[in-house]
């Protein structure tokens, strides 16, 4: 396989059905090897508080109990995948909606309890992706639309942070030699340079000017991590990663790109 | 592909978690092409009660509207879907839970109202089966795990009988020249010739001795459909059907069959 390009997509384009729409429409035009990957957006929690249960976070991290890993399974590999699969059908897309679980895609284990006991969730590596069953998809001329749910040795479900399965799969696939690119889609045009200013964008953040900037504290509390996560994805052998918003996505593809690239 | 096993799994087999694992153990070790679909349980009403919204059945069939197709997306597609996939995966063999929307794999259309309204419900036909996708995922080393959710043309997702689903795949993939068996797992050894015996059951039906047994009035009124679609399956090309106990399964594949075999 020449090229992969692994979309991660959540929030807005997750809950709001225009927004959705017109991502996938964009996207399902897009005639590149994709593997999209989708977060689970507020549906999870609004069927939680349907059903009596109160959704719990921490340090924006869901504790997964038994009773919300079913709603969460329910919700992310049921009617989000499954919605946003037969949308892309619908427009001459041919998808397959899957999870982690599926052809053993992510040997996940259930996170060790150290300050927080974050119950049913999971973790992954680079060397726990199995890309035999998406290669098999993509060969076949299937997008892979992935859900993040997967299981462990024991078939023990699991809730895998969206963010986390992302890279995870493009690290995997690039660990075995695939020319891999990560793309975060999000609500802003990039990393912003002054958070009040949303054409600020950073067009490329690398090993010389991020720790310069970094040392000025341009970046938000919440956008470290994501960061720090794209140059991990970066050291482990991906060719790039773009982050910026869904509707702008044709851009992530083009020479002159759209959003924040980071490299090596 | 030499030859196909499409296996439909429903009731106790998805409800009770032993009755489950211990199929599923022994599907595992089957060494054949296979292709599970598997109904929904008693779990989608659980669900639906828990969120306040009361199950309607008329004859044996859900009224699903727009509330209730969500729920029986998220059970069908997600939860049962990924707890049976991930067992299957932990005892060894490989499999790719997906449903009828993934890969196109089943081209629906919602149910034209006659005498009852059954809101979200999807009809299918042979010629709607493409099995590209599911003889991607076999040739890919993958057994699919079939849950009964579909879409239109226009990405409504619909429900579909579970029954249904399996045998006009059965046929779709007859129709293709695939050589296909269609074997129906329930809590019956068989087709009784007396309902009072469990050990009276028919070994063979075909068109010599149906219309006899029928004649006699010796099925009951929830085998009858069961039967007559057997024989239409029969008659679109699929090999053979047997409709047995699903922990016979392995007796299924025998020359020396367990339960009822269905033939021309």
């Amino acid at each position: 396989m020449e090229e992969i390009f692994v979309v991660k997509i959540g929030g807005k384009v997750i809950d709001d059905e225009a927004a959705r729409n017109s991502f996938l429409g964009r996207l399902s035009k897009i005639n590149k090897n994709i593997i999209l990957v989708h977060g689970g957006g507020k549906v999870a929690n609004q069927v939680l508080t349907s059903m009596g249960i109160t959704p719990v976070m921490v340090n924006g991290r869901r504790i997964t109990d038994a009773e919300t890993l079913k709603v969460v399974t329910m919700v992310y590999a049921g009617l989000i995948n499954k919605t946003i699969t037969a949308k892309l059908n619908s427009l001459g897309k041919k998808s397959a909606g899957v999870s982690g679980v599926d052809g053993v895609m992510l040997d996940a284990v259930k996170r060790p309890v150290k300050d927080i006991d974050y119950g049913f969730a999971g973790d992954i590596t680079a060397e726990g992706v199995n890309t035999d069953f998406l290669l098999t998809l993509l060969k076949g001329g299937f997008m892979p639309v992935v859900a993040t749910i997967a299981a462990d040795k024991n078939a023990q479900l699991l809730n895998i942070n969206a963010d986390t399965v992302a890279s995870t799969i493009a690290s995997g696939l690039a660990s075995k030699g695939v020319k891999t690119n990560l793309f975060f889609c999000f609500e802003k045009k990039g990393v912003l340079m002054d958070a009040e200013d949303d054409n600020s964008v950073i067009k490329e953040l690398n090993s010389q000017n991020y720790p310069e900037l970094s040392a000025k504290g341009i970046f938000s509390e919440g956008m470290i991590p994501k960061l720090e996560n794209a140059f991990k994805t970066i050291n482990q052998g991906v060719e790039k990663v773009i982050i910026g918003n869904s509707l702008d996505i044709e851009q992530f593809f083009e020479e002159n790109h759209a959003g924040t690239m980071i490299k090596k």
